[in-house]
């Protein structure tokens, strides 16, 4: 007899090789089952919310595991906090429905992209460093022609096994905050690489090297080879995953 | 002909042996040389305020080097941090008279040592991890006694060069943020190993397993086998390095 757990947790992504396992890499996912395998009496595996790439940090990623009814699950996330790797942070563990699923169940993400137009020496590998600053009130308009649903073909990797590139999205706004700025961008679901694709198209918006309707051609294009450059993975976080309310218990 | 400058800098000093060069180990002066050397026509030295330990941070590093007076030295902050290591960033380059030394010259350094009572994952090597909070009142009563001046014998590594101890104390203060907190330590010189020390000692009266009284006798004992355990180098920033007003020009 298990419970289902879903656990929200932060990671610095610098000195992994993404979330998902794999051979031969260090991985989130990996240092998290290796870290549940040390701690349980049972063998229990982390299925996430989804994967982030090779950089990536993620201030709210949530897998879900099962652990044996008898375990007083409220010091897990303590006893996994002793015993992981200091980059990775456990904030909390949460009892859900039994058939409550991290990916499946989910809502909708949301990521932030992170500009800085000055360097920090202490934080050099978790943000895009700019030397000057873009048109954010352009790159806001540009961001209206991505608001609501579309097919985001044009900012998907081309190796994919997805069989449609819809996606519902329900925020993006880029946030100046002098000499840093922050894209937030929400949606149902997001296609491999989208984020860094689309704030890479959004900035040569807002340094004059795209039009607002080339901008939309674009997204009308549906190929992939239309959109900007990416940005590099060290700006990009995985901020939180939404989850409908029934799901958990109490 | 040639015109001294002091170079304000700050580094994370997780990935360096310290400030100060030698050979065969990666340091911050090492990389600081480099640049200079990348940049300039002639070979330019940096002189260091002073040393700081493998791992320990600096957010108001100084040193001071020559320029040949027909450099435009206005340019010398962007061009430095176009080709040093992200985790070492140079904030101005000010002109100083010629006799003024970085080391010589200072009248005070201010270090800061910060502890958190719950883990980030993106700051990990950037403070001290406690599970419980120390009694910051008591911790502040104890620092009373190490203000004005005193023989911080107790308090030195045993294997240094200087011929006293006497250190002149102006600002010793626990800052408790929540979830957070920082020392607050300023003195007109600090002797090797000593805000560690002293960090540490004051921890174990913040614990009770010190006494004030006790932690008076330590300093008056002179004698390094007194004090208490020294905490780790990744909590530890030199702040500020102060210097008379008339050797800035301007």
């Amino acid at each position: 007899m298990t419970l289902r757990y879903f656990v929200y947790l932060a990671y610095k992504g610098t000195n992994y090789h993404g979330w998902q396992i794999q051979p031969n890499a260090n991985t989130v996912q990996a240092e998290i089952n290796k870290a549940l395998q040390t701690i349980l009496p049972e063998k229990t595996t982390a299925v996430g919310s989804g994967r982030t790439d090779t950089g990536v940090h993620a201030t709210g990623q949530v897998f879900h595991c099962d652990l044996p009814a008898s375990y007083r699950a409220e010091r897990l996330a303590h006893k996994l906090n002793g015993v992981l790797p200091d980059d990775i942070v456990v904030d909390k563990v949460v009892p859900v429905v039994a058939d409550a699923h991290a990916r499946y169940s989910a809502l909708s993400r949301r990521y932030a992209y992170r500009l800085r137009f000055s360097k920090s020496p202490f934080s050099a590998n978790e943000y895009y460093y700019l030397p000057q600053k873009p048109d954010f009130a352009i790159m806001n308009r540009a961001c209206a022609r991505i608001m609501g649903t579309h097919e985001f073909t044009s900012f998907s990797r081309v190796k994919t096994s997805v069989n449609n590139f819809i996606c519902e999205v329900t925020e993006a706004r880029w946030q100046d905050d002098g000499d840093q700025a922050v894209f937030y961008i929400t949606a149902n679901r997001f296609l491999r690489g989208m984020v860094r694709a689309l704030t890479g198209t959004l900035l040569a918006v807002g340094f004059g090297k795209l039009s607002l309707d080339g901008f939309a051609a674009i997204i009308e294009a549906k190929d992939r080879r239309r959109a900007g450059q990416s940005v590099p993975p060290q700006g990009l976080y995985l901020c939180e995953v939404r989850y409908p309310e029934e799901l958990f218990i109490n």
